[in-house]
């Protein structure tokens, strides 16, 4: 048997799907510089994704044709969409139980043929956009605004969230940062949706699994908390003063360091240089600018390296999206690999079934409750 | 790196909760079959599991009073219930849903101290049988029957589920179910709650996963396609004829064999014992009768013994119990252990993030979609 704290070294499965390689990410083989440089659209890399090769013209078509007539939700998901709108309901939680109950509706959610998975994984990731965008209107008391099958998947998300079209440069950044989010190998969440797809359950299942485990501060948690802390020390008006203080406590800083990466973190160049462009010239510059310096200071004090959660706040906020969703939004992208992850787990499934240690006591004797 | 397929042969963490040692299986130390030969009870093995030592008197008071006071379930709950009790919905997603919406509810969900987390755990652990037992009422289209805060665990949820308080023999018979299946070390939905729980999410998101991940065939839906296979084999009226020619056509046997014991499961015999006793002399002892002639003839022919699902089915049938909730009943008592390892693990938490061996292809260059 072997061991390792937290599995850090261990390998659990084969992937075709993405691989980090010296600071280096790449999905199917490609590098994600290679995706950004050319503009690749969030539907050709879940395609690739989902399908291991990049699709033709034609396949590509028939893809987004697939996922734009699924994008509208039923008014029973609306409806529960509503009764979980209230403020002081975490947004994570809510997405949790709404996937969940998507699943419950959908009566072919049981099929468990290669086909049926196909179908299932296009209509999750058709119809979180619509649920995520109708929870956040309803809990801003506004209504909800219909998903618009004529435009794209970034375009559509961010027309449904802020009810007028977004600009080019909305649109280009947007879906560049759901690319950058796509998949990360086996960070927890993907995991945890494997660990649950290799006792063969269904696909909302492993779905409800990865937000779970998304939700956590550990994970997906993070850049709502970079965004929490920017807003402090804008506030304090004294970014080398708060930081320091933070240092000194020994407190986390959010949005900095990372398991895997050492030198780097590969996306966090392309969302700082689109925070920057989305930003210039706006109300948000300045949000910007204060990004960097508190990158500049913590990497000269401690070494330490911004991680994807870093920008991707001021991004986020300069897109109009309210920080209490920041994690829906990286869950929305993430759903992408997660589902990819799923498809690979079922077409070659072992159970993930692990041991443990046993540290504890041995041998004990039952005594009677009165003489214990 | 160690790379092992499903992580057979790999410790995933430490921990003092149970082990599977020589093919006996103990908790906190306790032997099961100590603890089957002292009855002891399904609120006393809780209590042991979340706190590592058995209660005293004064304790057990204490717990089960806690557990009581928190048996009833809101309006809310009871009609998320109700919307999803029509009969083609699957009950574990039905499960999964509601469990993951008492979370968003609960306004303390959010809470992180340890002591937060034990309130929860109670809250947990005392709703799910009301929750069960609801849905399994409205579902055959009978009014839900509330919760009897006079009643221990056991004997209020199958007066929950039936109507009519149950006999003793039922009480200390579901009593020892609940045991049996309480915990086991590190299958597949208790670890997938530890890989959730490792992020720092709530508990309601942790032992969402654990039912997500337990609702799989591989897992806990074992038993409910026990109970199809005896019923099938009582259709055909020829049990080894049937079971020839499954074994002819290399289909699995339902009920047989195990990932971790070689010799025997040691939570069979005594399932078999009580489905012996339980079903004597009623309606249901031929039931038995062919259970234990599935059981020889698949030992005979392919030296495989039968695991825990096999006679829990014979033994629920006869406790009232549908088969279509067998698994809700099985993830009630498996919660006992869920809660505990997500105690466990958030008490000395580490991330839980393994690697992925990269089989794909590398470096590819990005062809414009019009040239692909």
């Amino acid at each position: 048997m072997t061991e390792s704290q937290g599995l850090k070294d261990t390998i659990a499965c084969q992937t075709r799907i993405s691989t980090i390689e010296e600071d280096r990410l790449s999905y199917v083989g490609y590098d994600i510089a290679e995706l950004m440089e050319n503009n690749a659209s969030f539907e050709e890399v879940i395609y690739l994704l989902w399908n291991l090769h990049l699709p033709t013209q034609i396949e590509l078509n028939y893809f987004e044709k697939s996922l734009r007539s699924e994008y509208a939700i039923s008014d029973a998901v609306e409806q529960c969409i509503l009764i979980q709108s209230r403020r002081h309901l975490h947004p994570m939680s809510v997405l949790r139980s709404t996937v969940s109950l998507l699943g419950v509706y959908n009566v072919h959610a049981e099929e468990n043929s290669l086909e049926a998975l196909y179908e299932q994984s296009i209509q999750i990731m058709a119809k979180v956009p619509t649920i995520i965008a109708t929870f956040a209107r309803l809990r801003r008391g506004l209504v909800p605004i219909e998903p618009r099958s004529d435009l794209g998947f970034a375009a559509n998300f961010l027309y449904m969230l802020n009810g007028e079209e977004p600009t080019d440069l909305q649109v280009r950044v947007f879906n560049k940062a759901l690319v950058l989010h796509a998949d990360h190998e086996l960070n927890a969440s993907t995991f945890a949706a494997r660990v649950t797809a290799s006792t063969l359950t269904d696909l909302y299942s492993c779905i409800t699994t990865a937000i779970s485990t998304l939700k956590g501060s550990l994970h997906g948690g993070a850049n709502e908390r970079v965004f929490d802390m920017l807003l402090a020390i804008r506030e304090s008006g004294d970014t080398e003063g708060y930081l320091q203080k933070k240092l000194d406590s020994k407190e986390k800083i959010m949005g900095f360091g990372h398991r895997v990466y050492k030198t780097v973190d590969p996306r966090q160049e392309f969302l700082k240089e689109m925070a920057r462009d989305v930003t210039l010239g706006t109300d948000d510059e300045a949000f910007y600018r204060l990004s960097e310096e508190v990158e500049n200071f913590i990497k000269h004090k401690k070494g330490l390296i911004p991680n994807v959660d870093f920008y991707s706040a001021t991004l986020y906020k300069a897109l109009g999206i309210d920080s209490d969703i920041f994690t829906l939004i990286f869950a929305m992208s993430r759903m992408a690999g997660w589902i990819a992850h799923v498809q690979e787990q079922r077409k070659n499934n072992k159970l993930i079934r692990p041991r443990s240690s046993y540290i504890g006591s041995r041998d004990l004797e039952y005594i009677p409750i009165g003489k214990r």
